[in-house]
């Protein structure tokens, strides 16, 4: 099995850690595998003995639009093969087992995996089987354990889910993105607002009784110096404000 | 459809958001969206119009081990009515469409409703149908916007995974640092305001010409749906819309 043609995951670029999948049954979950990695960046996957062989044409059906990450894969035997290459390598598994190992939640493991990236080192991720998950044997290849963190009374993640959280956690780790804000009026535009609207409650005479004028027209001041508002926004005002009053004023 | 066995998700516990499908196409990803949920120990679903009725075997059947999530379904006709006593409500939504909103990843977004609850206040989080996602009438509804930041090349994240992101961030900020937020009205609050509102413009010929009427009422509702009103400023805002249009209605 070793040796094919879908090797070009062993040419490592170093950008993204390797997903790899240890002995996958079905094809499906392969390819949801691969949607799963490829929404957040990360196209290197490599498979250790998946149980209907490769390629897979269901694989290949699920991951439609995703087909680069099947394309590249990395095909082996056994994981001791499929990690020869890296320097680190984590093991995603439900629950501690008796091995000493250290447990990162995979907001730690994946900071942890873009440190090591950094430097040179190449990281990898392990996922067990449907189902049985991965092997004590497989677990001992690896240097430290990823637990996600689920509710205790219903640990139900599946592959593809697993794949996904790990993956979320690799792009989210990438600093922040810039926080973007809506744009927001200046002050001299919410003023004229506030001005406007003032009068014409006035008109109405909205402020009464007169002693508790000024509170009212403070409480109103605040209140729009709270809103969010755009110069669209603002417009929008000013003209309700105008129809509001249309007829008052004849 | 409203006021069903299924209400029990109105006795609001306060624990954890409101995970809110809106016109959820198949039962299987229900299920699955439950399943999502109750991993990261969110029980509280509503579902808006479900294209194939409720209950719904296939969600069921998908859902298993997660059935309590199903079990207590507050299911409504609209996202209006879904949505009525909430005070802070999220809409996750692939691309920032042509709405002024506050934009959020899940991470932010879940900060920030642990916060909000810590201080009482009632928080949801709206995912849209299948293939098409929220429509901009309902994100008008909505408070601020959750977008999950994928890859740019390749975004195809389905219902299931985006609810587990979203459930994944929530429990991962568990213990995040205390915010303070000011009190906010419930949406069947806001909803009051922003029908008195409609109706007194639409007595006063404001919303003209008539093919443009649908994108101004979605604009004011987009507009009203951002300010962080509180119930004082509602009853003001009440008070100044009947005395702006006193002298019209005699």
């Amino acid at each position: 099995m070793a040796g094919t043609d879908h090797d070009k995951a062993a040419d490592w670029a170093g950008q993204v850690p390797a997903m790899i999948l240890v002995r996958p049954q079905m094809g499906e979950n392969i390819g949801a595998a691969a949607r799963a990695m490829w929404n957040f960046g990360i196209d290197r996957m490599r498979l250790v003995a998946p149980r209907d062989g490769w390629p897979n044409e269901k694989a290949v059906a699920m991951a439609s639009g995703a087909g680069r990450v099947l394309d590249q894969v990395m095909l082996r035997d056994t994981v001791e093969e499929a990690t020869a290459d890296l320097n680190f390598v984590f093991a995603t598994t439900a629950r501690p087992r008796d091995l000493v190992k250290d447990c990162y939640t995979p907001e730690e493991a994946m900071a942890e995996a873009r440190a090591r990236m950094a430097q040179g080192q190449k990281v990898g991720v392990m996922f067990g089987p449907e189902r049985a998950g991965l092997e004590n044997s497989d677990i001992v290849r690896a240097d430290a354990i990823i637990t996600v963190p689920v509710n205790p009374a219903f640990a139900s993640l599946n592959l593809a889910q697993c794949v996904l959280l790990v993956a979320y956690e690799w792009m989210r780790q990438q600093g922040a993105p810039e926080r973007e804000f809506p744009e927001r009026a200046e002050g001299q535009v919410i003023h004229a607002l506030t001005d406007h609207l003032e009068e014409a409650l006035d008109r109405a005479h909205f402020f009464w009784p007169e002693d508790k004028r000024p509170s009212m027209i403070a409480n109103l001041r605040n209140m729009i110096s709270r809103m969010p508002l755009t110069d669209g926004d603002v417009r929008i005002w000013h003209g309700m404000i105008r129809a509001l009053t249309r007829r008052q004023e004849k």
